[in-house]
């Protein structure tokens, strides 16, 4: 595993990638019928316009647009505000927001039933390990899995997204319109956790909030074809604690002597001891009072699809691919699993002060910071979570340390139920590639705007494969090889198709 | 205060300054009689030969020798000892350690007694924050106090050193001899720790110990020319421990995304742990078994010195000057002073894991690394110490922790009653500067190596008065200007010229 850079859709890939034990028993979603439509004039158009439709991703991939860089960023978002117009978007707007700005569209197909299609436009930076030479040629690259799309965007999240507009592109020339109304909410920070995004949709809350689902295209198939449904993500709060010296003792000023640690406080054991009032002694367990009363049990059909993942679940293989030799409190199987989903951390991403360079400088320092996170699991909101650690330490004696909130968003989920996964679910099946669903991952995005400001159902995810997102030699895969079970391009745009229809046919609320 | 390399001489310089109260009440100082001894004809040598010692002093300072960055520091070495050659030194050689060579030299007066003056000849680096062009020019500047020479190593620690030399140089050109016989051990590796001072000790360790006492020039007094005269160092423990992901749990090969710590054992949790049950939740006890158990009850002459600094221990000044607001405990006055010599310390110098850039980036780190050091008065031995620390990490199941030892020495002290510290009050209260006495310093110097490697009685202080150790701007007080009480560099070797005839009539053992 690599290092992942905070919530974001990279993290949860790999996280997928990783945490999914195959599926089996208990609930069994190819008991949900496939999709029965079939749309051969628009697939066929799909067939012939196949080197014009990788053309487009090869366009999108080209027009560079780091975030975190400010590379390119505007000139993407105008270049896929051009994209809708040129698709039939009636209504098309860049929308300015305090970092990048947003892109908005909609498509008034006078169809009965509306979807709500989110984008991120942004990419992360890259690095010089590249196989090959420029990351934003739009190069295609041979793989024993088949012929890739290469390049920083590819799948993460330039190449499902505008395989989803091509497959749009296709049902409009070919029938004239499109079966549902469509908006596109897109934005160009996901890769920086998304800080804006609720500017982006703050005009247009009482429109999208009249939509009858919400769906973020995604590569979520193995090159064996296995895909994964995740039906939501764990909230987060993100915060550093921090203590310094002041009124209740220690050096407030600057770094003192460390031999005067016999007269003065140390700031850095203070958080120290604070972080440790936290936890249990093993660091496992959440010792704030309240912490774990928000946990709800699983529903039934939850508890189905715990069952069904605990019946193939792996634990070594993947405490292996983690390189740990156990899971916290000897869990395995299902236990493992509810754990994973149903429960809260208290995690120490980062912990500093004082000296950390070489030899024995010897200093008492003056402060002590930590940045902590904790995930949170449907139910336990963030503004309960800190409230409740704000209390926890007031009332151990740690009232003096200052804990700033830098993140903090609830959990986002939509039921196995809902019609809308019913779709989803019934259009990978088709594909003879029924997933593996989870009520949710055990990370964190912020899909509240979805479930929580748009109180739309909403799903993630799709046919298609992709890998390498925030890494070097990124891709997509574009032709299958012999043997490759995923979905090429052509597939994939054909998936997008019957995904709209079926979604017009009744799917969403 | 500011940041203090390890345990070196500056350190405790700085620390003297800062931690003194203005002593009074109980054991008086002053009532020692003053040195009785007039040497008048080496006095008036002095007097006639001081620009040429002043020069002496300069070209020492001009020798660079700064030991962390391999400057000049060997060209010094061979200065020192063609300097002991000239003076009259029979015996002198460079000795070869493992890292910068030491200097040894004897003179052999034919006398019933005989010192060891320890001298470092090594110097801190610079940086360019001086208000003079070259710190390592010899240059004379006017300050308020006086006319000084402001170099690197000014005060810390050729100028007396060499100081002490001319004195040398002064009795026999005047006497044809010395009142003592002479060993000087000088290292170049003092700034560094004193890692090697063992090697350079080793070839005349039989030797050293037959003699009578040692002593190291130092200029310890103020402006307004109070003198401070400590009796000793604490000893330090200083280490790393650190928790990594391994048999235990957690990750062991590298940091994982922060979503796993729901099922993943934290490292950085585990240091924090493990550090928080080695001491009371303020911090300020240590929890470790048997740890306060060899103090021992002050002596009745260190009770009297701890008196006589409660007399007037001003608290609240020394506090401003850290800038804390208070002591541990609510201490003050005897308590706080019986305190700071009498009780180890646990001080965590230095922490890190996992991320520490801006933002918030969600891992869960596979290790974490605390500096953490222990002050040691007389009576908790190094080794002793170390394997307590062990013993209640193994206790407490902790026993994954690796502990490394990076520095470990105990205390040394000279008790109040003995000859040598007798004469050297005596010489002070002769110059008018009777000294603030303590038993010993909290911080910590290896002079463990005189009191106990060599079992001779220590002292470390002298008239002079010196600034800037560690820092731009280093000055030795050369010609004290009208209302400055703080000896000049004549006074200050007419006062070791009164030493070494001091400890000639009966001092040492």
């Amino acid at each position: 595993m690599r290092r992942l850079l905070g919530p974001s859709i990279a993290a949860l890939t790999a996280a997928l990638i990783a945490a999914q034990p195959a599926a089996g028993g208990g609930f069994d979603p190819a008991e949900i019928p496939a999709y029965a439509g079939e749309h051969e004039a628009v697939y066929a158009r799909i067939d012939s316009e196949i080197e014009q439709h990788l053309g487009q991703l090869q366009r999108w991939v080209r027009q560079r647009s780091i975030s975190a860089q400010d590379d390119g960023v505007r000139e993407m978002a105008e270049l896929l505000a051009a994209d809708l117009r040129q698709l039939g978007f009636a209504e098309v707007s860049l929308v300015e927001t305090r970092g990048h700005p947003g892109v908005f569209g909609y498509y008034d197909a006078g169809a009965e039933r509306t979807v709500v299609v989110y984008m991120m436009y942004d990419v992360q930076p890259v690095d010089p390990d590249w196989r090959i030479e420029d990351p934003f040629s739009g190069e295609l690259v041979e793989l024993p899995i088949g012929r890739v799309l290469m390049a920083r965007g590819a799948t993460n999240q330039k190449g499902p997204q505008r395989a989803f507009l091509n497959a749009v592109d296709a049902i409009r020339k070919e029938t004239g319109g499109l079966p549902v109304n469509l908006y596109v909410v897109a934005e160009g920070e996901e890769e920086l956790g998304s800080p804006n995004f609720g500017e982006v949709l703050a005009p247009y809350i009482e429109r999208l909030r009249k939509a009858d689902a919400a769906f973020f295209p995604m590569n979520l198939q193995r090159p064996s074809g296995e895909a994964t449904l995740n039906l939501g993500v764990k909230g987060i709060i993100y915060f550093e604690l921090e203590a310094r010296g002041g009124d209740w003792g220690g050096p407030s000023r600057n770094d003192i002597h460390g031999s005067y640690k016999v007269l003065v406080d140390s700031p850095a054991l203070r958080l120290i001891q604070a972080i440790a009032s936290m936890t249990s002694k093993d660091g496992n367990t959440i010792m704030i009072e309240g912490y774990y009363d928000p946990i709800r049990e699983p529903s039934t059909s939850e508890r189905a699809l715990i069952e069904r993942q605990a019946a193939t679940a792996d634990d070594a293989a993947l405490q292996k691919a983690l390189g740990t030799s156990r899971w916290i409190d000897g869990l395995t199987g299902r236990e493992a699993i509810e754990r994973h989903l149903f429960h809260p951390t208290l995690n120490v991403n980062g912990i500093w002060s004082g000296y950390t360079g070489e030899g024995t400088k010897t200093v008492l320092p003056h402060k002590a910071v930590a940045k902590i996170d904790s995930r949170l699991p449907p139910g336990l909101e963030p503004e309960a979570a800190y409230a409740m650690i704000r209390r926890h330490l007031d009332k151990h004696g740690f009232g003096d340390l200052s804990l700033r909130p830098m993140s903090g968003y609830p959990a986002a989920h939509t039921p196995v139920e809902d019609p809308l996964v019913q779709a989803v679910i019934g259009v990978l099946n088709k594909y003879g590639a029924t997933p593996e669903v989870s009520p949710w991952l055990a990370g964190s995005a912020p899909f509240y705007q979805f479930t929580r400001t748009l109180d739309l159902p909403f799903v993630f995810g799709g046919l298609g494969h992709g890998s390498g997102a925030h890494a070097p030699d990124e891709y997509m895969l574009i032709e299958p090889a012999e043997g490759t079970r995923a979905a090429g391009l052509a597939e994939l745009e054909k998936s997008y198709v019957d995904l709209l229809y079926a979604l017009s046919e009744g799917a969403g609320r």
